[in-house]
């Protein structure tokens, strides 16, 4: 019959079967995943009533809970290459993302769902294990850490680069989700962990992407290879029940704090000599890869720490769940005339500080 | 700094405030369609707490409710081509599929949340109106008819074509939801609609595309270009409390009725006679593109009609809301030897039938 390839759905993830046969391309791929996932991710949360299997995944939340829900595309080209980053690190980064917004509401993982399209090539076993494959160890490695199930997804072929698109829910207790709209002039301004790590090390990848596409395992300082969502930290906070609202440093401190004073009507002041600069960003500065490690720290994305605000009366811990917290400034009233975010230098003049994220279709212009 | 266009995430449509300045690519677009979602999508089912501009969304299903979830993916070159499809087409089939699910475990739609990477030509206006624009309109029409929020999503440029992945969130009572697990030996089997249609115009599709595609708006009667997912029978059908098994016809009735099969331990009779054959499969019989308006209805795929299971006792209305329901055959005891699925013809003879679903990978082996 025509229109072979278009025109019939991919197979889902939810809706394949694992039977004992030989079996070619997408059902394989999807055995094998299903094999891979009973393997791995044994620990359900309480909450999955069913995973993969059926038209839907079902979601029970406990009593006085709600569920929070994030997606987030990872492309071949725009998120990753494969000439810089083990299938691995792909798999770990993808679900990090997702993982992330979670810890940005306060919220606990449930279950994640992996929509993805691959090139054949990802599918062909080399060395005993497929592209694919190891995509998925890195992960499910990361989802077992989290207790986060993968519950369904789809798949297809891709006709140009791999895409993957995660689906994570969480749970919260009700009506208390931190929200971008909760901060308050008085407030102050923490951020967990260090920032401008990851965009330092992205610029040692460009440089030397042959050492670093060789990290297949999930280690600790590889901020851009393989970034520590700050859920653990997260569900801490929550629990202090402090936090006025929150937001994940993903597109960069200026980026995502403007976001914050923009959807809480408030304006932000910055101390300088306060903000936690990582040590790759210093590093790519020595390198004369970067003007400064402030500036990777103020710009840089994929950070995935926790910015949050709580009122000046709380005493937030320099350290939660293994994770250092810095206050590094508070939000004050919107003054007209005034920038939304200013920045105290260690010269102590005050700076206004631009958004300085990137947009996918252009240089933002604001 | 370097790696510009690598290393940063795309901007999250629940994270971007439509502010009042003139924005620029990304942003531009999710103002956009920020605006186009509060216009269209007035309607939001209760259980969304919070739609598009946080980290993630909230849900809070009712009372002695839980949360089904299912995704899938809509990808040029697989899923649709900008030369056979209306923008208005390729929006409306996107959600359908994800409704369509939804409906096979009658569930009621609550939120449907959308990650988009489109090539940067989708979002120039042509006429007034961009690619993106249209492709909402048909999406957020098919939302509105059903009462399904836009509640979120992702966005990216595409290096390659356009890819979406639809995510749908619906609400069903606690342990009510239909599974394709649950059909028993001696339940009668039913279909809503007809079949093969889809497959049916797809071919004509083929043939003519300058026709199909200045079809921009969804209209009753083109099963392929505009399907319409059975999501209010299958609600008037979780009332009745009668339905065992359920999955929707989207990769063709022999497979999905496979897939009943297997996951319930039990076999099918079909009765060809009773097989609901769509009009434009057979005319696609009747002009030669197909070798009969059966084999479309059998092997056919996204005809988006439901597929479920009751016992003998149950009388199942011949139309439920407004969709004719047929009955083309019985469950029986898996025998060793015999076919999983077995059809009996009108020339009374008992022929075996194989699950004919595409695979993306290569043609299914088994």
């Amino acid at each position: 019959m025509g229109g072979r390839s278009l025109g019939r759905r991919g197979s889902e993830l939810a809706g394949m079967a694992a039977t004992g046969r030989r079996v070619t391309g997408e059902k394989a791929l999807i055995a094998a995943l299903r094999r891979q996932v009973s393997v791995r991710g044994a620990r359900s949360a309480s909450e999955l009533r069913l995973g993969m299997g059926d038209d839907c995944a079902i979601v029970r939340p406990r009593v006085g809970e709600e569920i929070v829900v994030t997606t987030d595309f990872s492309l071949e080209g725009v998120h990753f290459r494969r000439d810089w980053h083990a299938p691995e690190a792909v798999g770990h980064r993808c679900l990090a993302r997702g993982l992330s917004d979670l810890a940005a509401m306060g919220a606990r993982p449930v279950a994640a769902f992996l929509s993805l399209a691959v090139p054949e090539e990802f599918t062909v076993a080399r060395g005993g294990t497929s592209w694919v494959q190891r995509f998925f160890d890195g992960l499910l490695s990361l989802a077992a850490e989290h207790g986060c199930a993968l519950a369904g997804g789809d798949t297809a072929q891709a006709r140009g680069g791999a895409c993957f698109d995660i689906v994570a829910l969480g749970a919260v207790k009700r009506g208390k989700a931190w929200l971008r709209s909760g901060a308050r002039a008085g407030d102050y301004i923490y951020v967990t962990g260090a920032l401008g790590g990851a965009a330092g090390e992205l610029l040692a990848v460009e440089r030397h992407s042959r050492k670093f596409v060789r990290l297949a395992q999930a280690e600790r300082g590889h901020p851009h290879v393989f970034p520590e969502p700050r859920v653990k930290v997260g569900q801490r906070l929550a629990a202090m029940r402090e936090v006025h609202a929150a937001i994940d440093v993903s597109d960069g401190l200026s980026t995502d704090l403007m976001h914050l004073c923009e959807e809480s009507g408030v304006a932000a002041e910055l101390d300088a000599e306060a903000i936690p600069v990582h040590a790759l960003a210093m590093e790519a500065d020595r390198r004369g890869w970067a003007s400064s490690g402030l500036e990777l720290a103020l710009h840089g994305g994929e950070d995935y720490e926790l910015l949050f605000t709580a009122g000046p009366e709380v005493r937030v811990p320099r350290k939660i769940a293994g994770v250092e917290v810095h206050r590094i400034g508070r939000m004050v009233r919107r003054a007209p005339g005034k920038p939304r975010i200013s920045l105290r230098t260690s010269a102590k003049r005050i700076v206004a500080v631009e958004a300085g994220g990137c947009e996918h279709f252009g240089k933002s212009g604001d």
